[in-house]
C-alpha cells in the first residue's frame, strides 16, 4: 500500500461502526481502509528438467533471483494471474499443472499461491521487471542468491515432490528462516 | 470495501506513477486504493459423519445456510483465519486437516481457501453472525438453502473426496452455476 503520494491521507485507527477491529479511516474523506492480506501468484515452471527464474530489476531485493510471481489482480483467477506474471517477467508461456504451495507470510500480510507448471519452449525474454531470465538445472539453482524465503521453499518443495500426484500443496515451513 | 461513510472519498480512476493499471486515487487525500482480491477462509468441519453449517444472521443471503467462512485478516495464516471464523460463527473448535478447495470468484474479486477439518465436540454456539448452527448428515444438507455457490462446491467436493489423501485441492467448476 502506498500512502506516500504528495498529499497524504489523514488516517486514524478506529473501529468503524458494525466492525470489531481497528481500521485505518481517513478523517478527511471517510474512506475505510480494509487492509486485508494480498495474494501473490506465481509458478515454478520446468523445461526439460530445468527451472525458470528471473533476476529482479526492481526493489525489493534488486539483483536477486526470483521464482516469477506477483500480486493477483481483480478479475483474474490465481491460475490466470500466475500465467500473466510469468509471461510479464520472463516472456514464457506456461501450462499450470498443480498447486505446489500455499505460503502464508503473515508478518507482511501476504499469501503466496505457487503452482507447478511446464514450459513448452525455452524461448524467454526478460520483461521490464527482470534484469535477465534463465533456466536452471537443479544443481545450478542459485540458492544463495534467491530473493525471498518463499522462493527457497517453492524450489525445495518442487524438488521434493517431483512427479508426485495428486499433490497436497505445501505450506510455509515451521522454521521459515532455517532453509 | 465500504465507501459509504457520511463523508465520501473523492476517487478518480487513474494510473499512478510507476504503475500500469487504473487505480482509484482519492483526489482529496492522495490515497491510492489497490483493490486487490480478498481471501476468504473457512472449513467444512465434520463430527461423526455430520457437517457443520451456520444460518446467516447478516446480509448478504441472510437466513441461508453457509459453510463457516470469512475474510482473512492481516497477521494470521489462512489456517488460523479459518479456525477463527469457524469459532466466531459456530462456537466450534476445529482441527484443520487438508486444503479442500481454492475457489476463485473472479467477478467479485475473492479467492476462497476452504479446508477439511474435524470437530472434537458437538458443542456449538451460534455467534452474532449466525441465526443458528447445526450438524448435518450428508442426506440432510440443505442444498436448496445454501447461501453461496462456493458452499455447494465445497460440500460436494468434500463428499467426493471423503477419505482421499493426499488431496489436490479442487478449484471452481467450469460451470459454476450448474451445480
Amino acid at each position: 500500500m502506498s500512502h506516500d503520494d504528495e498529499r497524504s491521507p489523514n488516517f486514524e485507527k478506529r473501529v468503524p461502526e458494525g466492525d470489531n477491529r481497528l481500521r485505518l479511516v481517513c478523517e478527511d474523506c471517510g474512506f475505510i481502509h480494509y487492509d486485508n492480506p494480498r495474494i501473490v501468484v506465481g509458478a515454478v515452471a520446468e523445461y526439460e528438467g530445468s527451472l525458470l527464474l528471473g533476476r529482479r530489476a526492481i526493489p525489493p531485493r534488486l539483483g536477486f533471483w526470483n521464482v516469477p510471481a506477483g500480486f493477483l489482480e481483480i478479475g483474474e483467477s490465481p491460475e490466470e494471474g500466475a500465467r500473466r506474471e510469468v509471461l510479464e517477467e520472463t516472456g514464457a508461456q506456461i501450462e499450470i499443472l498443480d498447486l505446489l504451495g500455499v505460503y502464508s507470510v503473515d508478518r507482511i500480510g501476504q499469501v503466496h499461491l505457487i503452482y507447478r507448471a511446464s514450459l513448452d519452449s525455452p524461448r524467454l525474454e526478460a520483461g521490464p521487471e527482470s534484469q535477465e531470465v534463465g533456466l536452471f538445472r537443479p544443481d545450478e539453482i542459485p540458492f544463495d542468491e534467491l530473493a525471498f524465503s518463499t522462493n527457497v521453499w517453492a524450489l525445495r518443495h518442487y524438488e521434493q515432490s517431483r512427479g508426485r500426484r495428486p499433490l497436497a500443496p505445501f505450506t510455509a515451513p515451521a522454521d521459515p528462516e532455517g532453509w
